[in-house]
C-alpha cells in the first residue's frame, strides 16, 4: 500500500506491506485522512515519532468480517486495559498506550490503518465521510465543557483562529452566549462571522487584560498560554489545548498573583461529536479548505500551513 | 520612626515619619515582622515596588482610641470595596487593590504601619506574638484544600522544604495520609521528619514521574512548576505558589496531553490560621529560626537567604 512515513527528520512516500491487524483490532481503508496541527509538529519532532502519522481518519472496516463494510472513525489513544489508569477510566491515559500516529503506532496517512475495535465508532448515515472526518478534533472542542463548567454568562474566549477553534467555538457557543474568537487572519474570521460567531483580532489582548472568565488557547503555539493568562480575570480559568515541541520563555507568576486555573485537555467524546455532527449542531463544511488526492501530499502540508487554512484532507487510494 | 526602604533597587535603614491612619486605618506599632521569599524577590525587582517592604507582622494597635492596646495580625490586600470583583467577594484581587509592603503601600519593615481596620484580626491571648507572626503566611497554606479537593488517601507531595512548604505540610497532613515533602536540605528535612512528615530529596523527582494525585509547589524558585508538573499522574492537580522575578523556559505541553489541572494560589484565610494556631493543630516554634533586632536587618537578610533558614524575624522598636 501506499503510505507516507517519517524518520530521522523526513517525510517520504513509501510503498509497505498493508498492515496486519494484531487480535482485537480491525483493518480500516482510509478514505480520508485530516492533517492536524499535531502532525506539523511531529514533523518538526514532537513526540520524536517515527513511523506513518495521522490520526484523524474516516474509511470503511476490511476486517474482521462481523464489522466489514462498516463506515468508521476510531479513538486515537490504544491503552493496555489492566493498569491502573485504565482500571480507573483514564484509559487515554495508560502508560504503556500507543497513540495512533502520534507515538508508537503506524497513523492514517496511508491506504489502511489498523486499531483496536474498542477504538472504532460506527458513523452514521447522515454524516458526509467529509464531515466525518472532524470527529476526533470535535471531540477534543467536546471535551472542553466536560473539564470546565461553563454557564450561559461566561464570558469565554477562544485564541485561535484555526481548525480546533473552529470546532470549540461552535461547542462553546450552545453553552454562553458570551463567546468572542480572537483571531489574526481576515479570511478566517469571515468564516466564523458568517457562523454568527463574534470575532476581535489578537492585537487587541493587550486592551483585554482580565475581561474573561474562560478563555480557551487553541493556537497551537507557544504564545497562547501567556496570552490566555493574560485576558482571564482573577479566579477565572485557562483551557490549555496546544501542544509543542519548543520550550516557552514566560513567567507563570500571574497565575499564582490571580489564582487562576489552568486545565489541560486533549482528546475528547467520540459519541459527543458525532452526535453534534448528526444533529447538524456543528457545521464542517465552511471549515474544509481542500482535499487533496494521496499523491499531491506535498501540496496539502503545505496548504495546511498556510496561515488562512482550516482542514485540508488526504483522500487515500485516489 | 526606623524604617527600611526599598528605592532603585538598594535596601537602606531610614528614618521615617510615622505613617498617618486615612480614613478607616488603624496605626499599629509592630513587634515582629517576617521575612519572606515574597520580600527577597521584591529586592530583585519583582512588582517593581517602592517603599517599606514587608507584610508578615503581629503589633499592637495604636489608633483608633477604639481599638488600642489590641495584639493584631493583619490581611495585606487593600482593596477598593466597590469594583465588581470586590463586590464577587474577591476582593483581594481588586485591581485597585494595594498590598502591604508589596504593592503601592508601605509594608511591616517599620516601627509602624497603617493599614485598613476592616484587615486587622485579633490574636487569641493564647498564641504568642512569635507564633501569631505566622499567621500570613499559614493562611496562605490554609488556602490550598480551599481550591483543590484533597481526600483521606489522596498522595500528595509538596515541592520545597522552607517557610510556607513548613505550613503547607502541617495544613495538608491534617486532610492526607499520603503526604510527602521533596525538599533538599538535610537539616530542615529533619524538622519535618521530627514532626513525624515524610521527605524525600529532590534528587529523586526523576523516579516520580506521575507518582502523586496533587503536588503543591512551594519552592519558590522558577524550576517548581515544571518538577509539579513532572510527578502528577495523568487528570492530577498542581497548586502553585511561587512567584518570581525571572522567567522560566519550559515546555508545558504536559499539561494538555496528560490532562493536568494548574491551580494558582496566594493569600488565604487568617481565621482558618488562627483558628489552627489557636487549637495547636499547626507548630510554628521548630520553623524559627532567628529573631533579630530591627538594627540587625541585614544580618537578617543574610540569614533568610541562606539555605537553612525557615522563618527569620525582625523585632521592631528593639
Amino acid at each position: 500500500m501506499q503510505a507516507l512515513y517519517f524518520k530521522d527528520g523526513q517525510l517520504l512516500e513509501k510503498e509497505m506491506d498493508r498492515p496486519r491487524p494484531s487480535r482485537g483490532e480491525a483493518l480500516v481503508k482510509v478514505h480520508y485522512a485530516g492533517i492536524c496541527s499535531t502532525d506539523l509538529e511531529i514533523l518538526r519532532g514532537y513526540m520524536d515519532f517515527t513511523g506513518i502519522p495521522g490520526h484523524e481518519f474516516v474509511g470503511t472496516v476490511e476486517t474482521p468480517r462481523s464489522l466489514a463494510g462498516r463506515r468508521v472513525t476510531g479513538e486515537i489513544n490504544v491503552s493496555c486495559g489492566r493498569c491502573e489508569l485504565c482500571r480507573r477510566g483514564l484509559g487515554k491515559h495508560c502508560r504503556e498506550r500507543t497513540v495512533l500516529g502520534i507515538d508508537g503506532r503506524d497513523g492514517a496517512f496511508a491506504e489502511y490503518l489498523t486499531i483496536p475495535m474498542t477504538n472504532l465508532h460506527a458513523i452514521p448515515d447522515s454524516i458526509t465521510d467529509e464531515a466525518a472526518v472532524f470527529t476526533e478534533l470535535l471531540a477534543a472542542a467536546c471535551e472542553i465543557p466536560e473539564r470546565v463548567y461553563i454557564s450561559q454568562s461566561c464570558r469565554v474566549a477562544i485564541l485561535g483562529d484555526g481548525r480546533l477553534a473552529a470546532m470549540a467555538a461552535q461547542v462553546l457557543r450552545l453553552k454562553t452566549k458570551e463567546l468572542t474568537v480572537l483571531g489574526v487572519e481576515p479570511d478566517k474570521m469571515r468564516v466564523f462571522n458568517e457562523l454568527g460567531i463574534e470575532t476581535a483580532h489578537t492585537a487587541a489582548i493587550p486592551s483585554m487584560q482580565g475581561a474573561f472568565d474562560v478563555a480557551v488557547e487553541c493556537t497551537g503555539s507557544r504564545m497562547g498560554l501567556p496570552d490566555a493568562v493574560s485576558i482571564v480575570r482573577p479566579h477565572g480559568t485557562v483551557v490549555l489545548k496546544s501542544t509543542f515541541h519548543a520550550p516557552l520563555k514566560w513567567n507563570p507568576s500571574k497565575v499564582a498573583v490571580d489564582e487562576i486555573t489552568v486545565v489541560g485537555s486533549r482528546c475528547g467524546p467520540f459519541e459527543k461529536a458525532l452526535g453534534l455532527l448528526k444533529k447538524k449542531k456543528v457545521e464542517t463544511e465552511p471549515f474544509l479548505t481542500a482535499i487533496y488526492p494521496f499523491l499531491k501530499w506535498e501540496t496539502a502540508m503545505r496548504r495546511t500551513r498556510k496561515k488562512d487554512a482550516f482542514k485540508v484532507l488526504l483522500e487515500m487510494g485516489s
